[in-house]
């Protein structure tokens, strides 16, 4: 994975996250329809996903800093949303087209290796490294203005389309 | 640690939150003073630090489950308190006492064994089960109700105390 935040085009892409449907758009990290919520957009560039994101200032934890559990967060429902569309970019079909195949974070591992500044956005790089039956590991790296701030790994689990109206 | 969530016994204790000093008190996971964030509120049980803490409609993933991100928001910052609050423990002194000894994140693992359920409160259970040099290993057990939902561990670092006013 580069190191370097690099600029995004996102093209004429729609957002992951504006392409699901209807139920699965409450998440607090990544839906579009929950106003509380973080609501981050990724999309590809090639073969990773990308997500800039802006921190309101109640997402601080010190004095100018991003906390660490907002930043943990948005990498794991960034790694989440490249997982599932992994899958329609593998079956050449449009993202939230049926059959829905929706899957749900297992492990979350992060390392937060420098403070992120509450005046930058952050930018995060995320690929599917590996797929393991229903598994599917997705590397990211997170970026705060260009500078790589946090760098971690989120396992994400198939399960079935039911999982959602539970 | 305990598998089962027990009933919790804070006597006349004020939660770690509310002994801070007022510049650590704006975190969006254990800020006292952050309005919007999520208010987390630790308290000693003999050798653990329990927290219980009740979701917002906004914190959801899905319809009726906890988003993962906000539960290891949660796990995170109740960890990095317990670290802080183990040093005022073996010093004998008051939490937030001079002088401030503050520790951040390093690095978070968290394992999501099964849903959380919007409609039941979390209650953690940490232990500071290492420390070498400035690093303190907390791990955590989160339960749903009475369902052990997610395990996890923190590495906290102490940070200078000039970290804050960064």
């Amino acid at each position: 994975m580069n190191q370097k935040a690099k600029n995004i085009s996102r093209d004429n892409q729609k957002a992951f996250q504006d392409m699901w449907p209807e139920i699965m758009t409450y998440c607090f990290g990544c839906g579009r329809n929950n106003e509380e919520g973080l609501q981050i957009k990724s999309y590809w560039e090639e073969d990773e996903a990308v997500c800039i994101w802006k921190p309101k200032k109640h997402h601080r934890a010190g004095q100018g800093l991003l906390c660490g559990g907002v930043i943990t967060t948005v990498m794991d429902c960034h790694c989440v949303n490249t997982a599932m569309a992994s899958i329609y970019k593998e079956d050449l079909r449009e993202i939230g087209s049926k059959p829905i195949i929706p899957y749900v974070a297992g492990t979350i591992q992060i390392k937060l290796l420098r403070p992120a500044r509450m005046n930058r956005s952050l930018t995060l790089r995320a690929k599917v490294k590996e797929t393991k039956g229903k598994k599917k590991i997705v590397e990211c790296s997170v970026f705060s203005g260009r500078t790589e701030c946090a760098r971690g790994e989120v396992i994400a689990i198939q399960v079935p389309e039911m999982f959602w109206i539970k």
